[in-house]
């Protein structure tokens, strides 16, 4: 195979992660802290690298097979992720190796699992390091998601494919005027969220810190007790609003743009998640309102908030909802699978393929009573591809096996029954905190074993990557040609 | 609909019930307990509205449509389950009729869990009766495998339809002769089992219970402390083997004795099976060697029992695998989903759902590197149909879903985190025991809410009847003709 391509891809984008450190640096250097130095080497390391890199193999063609795509999707991603990490071992904090990547890789996977305790007192430099990681895995994800996983067919992502994007002529620079259209929606909604949450009483610093992560449904804060350190409604619901903003597919922004607000509305997956979220939201603040004496007005408020963060696989909490009582903790659970709509921020299963698996299994049922009967299944008014559906429901098959080995290989290291089965479903599904007293919402994973952070931190790039663009790595028949 | 072929079969085997507790009934006027009149009313009561029901509908037709199959399938394991429960309520326990219905639910879906502490001290009539109960459902759902799921094509049960199954005339006597045939062998071997206990030195009632509930795979015992009691490495040998006996797809026994004993270790399934179960065992008697400093013997025959009693879905135990260090508990989980081959008396999601799960994630691979191939999965060496495809990776979601929604509603009884995740696997898949201090090998489902314990006998009688024979009755599609 012909690395040349995919190595010109990594040089160009660790030269934007390297221009990226710069940020931090200059804020650090502002502020008087002695990471700018820590910001500023790493930068230059980085840029070396990555400018290096895209010299070398500048010759190489912009062309790829599905083949080089693969490759390249996966060795990007981890390639940043080592080169984030840099800053978080050299810097103030001093991390381990470990702690390092595992910080680095639950930011770029908009995870937003955290190793750091004391983040109230940490230098600013780094707080906006860890938000920007994530803020740029955000827009990193979105693109991919409408300019790579479709050609890739991952998972049933085909559904996605752009009537263009079968004319590979044309294919690319409509890609690439998309990408540079939506990055500005992106950037815009970023800016929004951080005058709100400036308005609503937040420093300048933490605006723009939360409003990074919130759109990127990232979940990094400023602070260990997460948004709860604020302890404001005004702020909570900003909150809310922007992660079901950052849970929606961003192409339907861009066509609300253009002159089709309706589409958005239109949209199946977007009705379904919408539907997904208030039947939560209502079944938990009912129970807080019941069970625990919240009067309706909070119930709503701390209900909405901390379902929202899960199934959108933010991840900030304003309370340690595992305390909430036994309903809390299946719901929260099961809620962490779920994830927001192909082409937003979030991860998890997502909202079209439990769409497709419904409409599977309701084929299915109709199938069972009259054997000779055709029965097709539809995904937004449209007849499902037979390919589609068995790639979804082999993603579903997949990712309950991913699921299960991760949650044994952390078993077998000693975790406990709770801990391991959390941690691995907020790894998968790029949640960030998991259940119960360690690694729950009031915790952190650094207490965790070296071993169960390199598999967490498999967990968080197998599930952003959609599984199989990863798996498909370590088949025989990728590397026989 | 017409009913009336329905009520016909409910009657019929509502009769063979009633002779059935006719033995217990013997066994305990014989002992001089006087049970031994609760079951003889038992037996009248149910006798009379068995026979009544079968004279009424005497007239009605033999031939069943497939929707009058599914009701029939349903109904008549419904009414089994409420007409068996009788002895319980009334006899000497004075089980409440929610535990009574549990009990009885437990044993003829040969699931295994009990709510009956005291079996040391139990009248034999009852031990011989919940013995009996698991033998009758084994047998039951062998039948089902071979003679009606296969017709209603539930979660890909049409891979086992016979040759012949297609022509509908010849398709009834040809299944009622195999009937008699494997019921021959099911007999036989519960007889060999009972000798081989009673030499291994279980007095004469202990020797049949066990054997009954081993060949079953149920996992009910004569005492509190199941095959613990015994504490006889011989004895746990003898069920070892007998619960993998009864793990492996009975219609392969019979061609072994029609002169082809080789159809069973070519037969894919069975190869999986015996590999996962050796896999496993291996790994678990690993860990008790290295970390629990059990002797190499001591180790495989603890590991061995348990391992093997968990994924045939039997429910014994020897010790409490809970205690057994933290890989134990991800691990038994896990096993629980797992079940055996279909066609025998196991639940569980079965060996051959996975075989076909695995090769669709694999042609899925393999479709992802060449998006113009055409790639056909395999099982047992036949191209796998499109439909049955569908029909199992649509049963994988739906058991999924039926698993969190249970798992979601214990929680929200009050449950903790372990109990009520472990009690929706142990039900769905039939298995017996559950995980944690309440509901583990060494507890019993006893302390749980009444609401509880009902969405657990929901989840059997889900678990037994592959899902969709349930699930299809609460559909509108069914009902609209």
């Amino acid at each position: 195979m012909d690395f040349r391509p995919v190595m010109l891809v990594v040089g160009i984008l660790l030269s934007v992660l390297a221009l990226g450190m710069v940020i931090p640096a200059a804020v650090d250097a502002f502020a008087g802290n002695r990471d700018w130095q820590v910001f500023g080497i790493s930068a230059g390391v980085t840029l070396f690298v990555g400018v290096a890199m895209a010299l070398t193999f500048r010759t190489a063609g912009a062309r790829m097979s599905v083949r080089q795509a693969f490759v390249m999707t996966t060795i990007s991603w981890v390639a940043l992720v080592f080169f984030a990490a840099l800053p978080f071992t050299f810097g103030e904090l001093e991390l381990s190796f470990t702690d390092a990547v595992f910080e680095s890789m639950s930011g770029l996977t908009t995870t937003g699992s955290t190793v750091i305790t004391g983040l109230d007192y940490a230098p600013p430099g780094l707080l906006l390091w860890r938000a920007l990681l994530q803020w740029l895995g955000g827009i990193g994800i979105i693109v991919m998601a409408i300019a790579v996983l479709p050609m890739l067919r991952v998972g049933g992502m085909q559904l996605f494919r752009m009537e263009s994007s079968d004319q590979s002529e044309k294919a690319l620079p409509r890609a690439a005027q998309i990408a540079g259209a939506i990055g500005t929606i992106y950037l815009g909604l970023t800016i929004i969220w951080a005058g709100g949450y400036w308005l609503a009483g937040m420093s300048g610093l933490e605006a723009v810190v939360h409003a990074m992560t919130t759109i990127a449904t990232g979940g990094f804060s400023t602070s260990d007790s997460s948004m709860g350190h604020f302890d404001s409604a005004l702020i909570d619901y900003i909150a809310t609003v922007g992660m079901v903003v950052g849970g929606l597919p961003f192409l339907l922004y861009l066509k609300a743009i253009q002159g089709d607000p309706r589409a958005l509305l239109r949209d199946s997956q977007v009705q379904w998640f919408l539907g997904i979220v208030a039947a939560a939201v209502l079944t938990a603040a009912g129970f807080l309102w019941a069970e625990n004496g919240y009067d309706p007005f909070q119930a709503l408020r701390y209900g909405a908030f901390n379902i929202v963060s899960v199934i959108t696989g933010t991840g900030y909490a304003t309370s340690d909802y595992g305390l909430w009582g036994s309903f809390a903790v299946p719901m929260f659970f099961y809620l962490m699978f779920i994830g927001g709509c192909a082409g937003s921020t979030t991860c998890g299963i997502k909202i079209f393929r439990f769409q497709v698996l419904y409409a599977a299994a309701r084929t299915q049922v109709r199938h069972l009573l009259q054997p000779h009967g055709v029965f097709i299944p539809y995904y937004n008014r449209r007849p499902i591809p037979e390919d589609v559906m068995i790639s979804v429901l082999s993603f579903f098959f997949v990712f309950g096996v991913c699921f299960a080995l991760l949650a044994l290989g952390l078993g077998m290291l000693g975790l406990d029954y709770l801990t391991a089965t959390s941690s691995a479903a907020t790894a998968l599904s790029n949640v960030g905190p998991a259940l119960g007293p360690i690694v729950g919402p009031a915790g952190t994973f650094q207490p965790l074993p070296d071993t169960a952070k390199w598999l967490l931190c498999a967990g968080m790039l197998l599930g952003r990557l959609e599984l199989f663009t990863v798996i498909v790595l370590f088949t025989r028949a990728f590397w026989r040609g």
